[in-house]
């Protein structure tokens, strides 16, 4: 078998040295650098900068949300999972209520899925928090349509949630509508846990493998 | 906002009718179109159909393994939390050695990752087993290697490393040489801790949303 790259420092260097190098992160706002290398980073898809959607801002409240303690909402346990715990500015807390016992029954009443009667859970720690959606089109359809009744607002929600059924037409609304609320999203169909993780991760830490040598 | 698709079995029966209409599965093995059709579902990209190498055997000996009660071995705890639990066969233990104790001495000592520290704490567990390779290449490379000098054999392995070093050079491996291990794999700079708990998902219960109705 041929040699590989086993210094773990050298595979980041090697790794967000391609970001760099076929990014173009120049179009970008600098604060942006580290989501945008670290969303690339998780996918393995450069080509996902061209279709990112964000309001310059989403870093800086995202942050700022995390060091003052607001918790993490996230739609499922994969996105949780992602999450470095180490990063996290004030020891925040990571919650998932998709499995929820409550959560099956609810979606019944709410005659919609499982994910998205899990939003309604979040109700108590919403305000001013972090929401990663990495799964589940309904449930940032849900969101929105939450806020749009009056739910009280997060400070930030990236939002990835993925395939072939209502993942595009959610991001899309996000895009065209973030009721004012700080946001970042990737157009179309792809998305997933990894990346909403990654923004969680660089919204807490930036790149800090990089800066730290 | 427009309304959006809120049955959650519409939505699979959509979701897996597009990656039918767009996926040309007819090229491949019946026996492998559930699990094809759950990673083109995870990642929302019906493109991986073209670059996905594999053994025709892989579904039908990763499900013999998991119905012996075989544990399933994963990189990462972000491929252990999208394994659907309820769908193996023999409650299947799935183990996470990556932030076992030892792993980061033992990392230092081997002078390789964590991740593939971790690989060599799958010994008493390894033999006959499935492994799910969702994130680092490392891990995948560092498994071949131990083959190699003789490590015990999984039944199968599900490799789905993600990155831009040395992901597709593990995975390329991994298709030359399987080592007598049948497996299933993603060409490329994809992959992605949901392909691999899809794979193992598909392996355990294939598509029941669709067949269940």
């Amino acid at each position: 078998m041929r040699p590989y790259e086993t210094n773990p420092s050298a595979i980041y260097a090697q790794s967000f040295g391609v970001v760099q190098a076929e990014a173009r992160l120049e179009r970008f706002p600098t604060a942006l650098h580290p989501i945008i290398t670290r969303l690339i980073h998780s996918c393995g898809m450069v080509e996902i900068a061209d279709r990112l959607a964000f309001t310059p801002e989403v870093v800086f409240a995202g942050h700022h949300a995390l060091q003052s303690g607001a918790p993490i909402l996230c739609d499922c346990e994969m996105v949780g999972a992602g999450i470095i715990r180490r990063y996290l500015p004030n020891n925040n807390e990571v919650i998932v209520t998709l499995n929820d016992p409550r959560t099956p029954d609810h979606a019944k009443k709410i005659e919609n899925t499982r994910s998205a009667a899990a939003v309604e859970f979040w109700e108590p720690h919403i305000e001013g928090a972090v929401v990663a959606i990495g799964n589940a089109p309904t449930a940032l359809f849900h969101l929105l349509d939450l806020i749009d009744q009056g739910f009280p607002k997060p400070a930030a929600i990236l939002g990835f949630p993925v395939g072939f059924v209502g993942a595009a037409e959610s991001k899309a609304e996000l895009a065209a509508n973030p009721r004012n609320v700080d946001f970042i999203t990737l157009r179309g169909r792809k998305g997933g846990s990894a990346m909403a993780s990654a923004a969680v991760n660089a919204i807490a830490a930036g790149l800090p493998e990089i800066s730290n040598g």
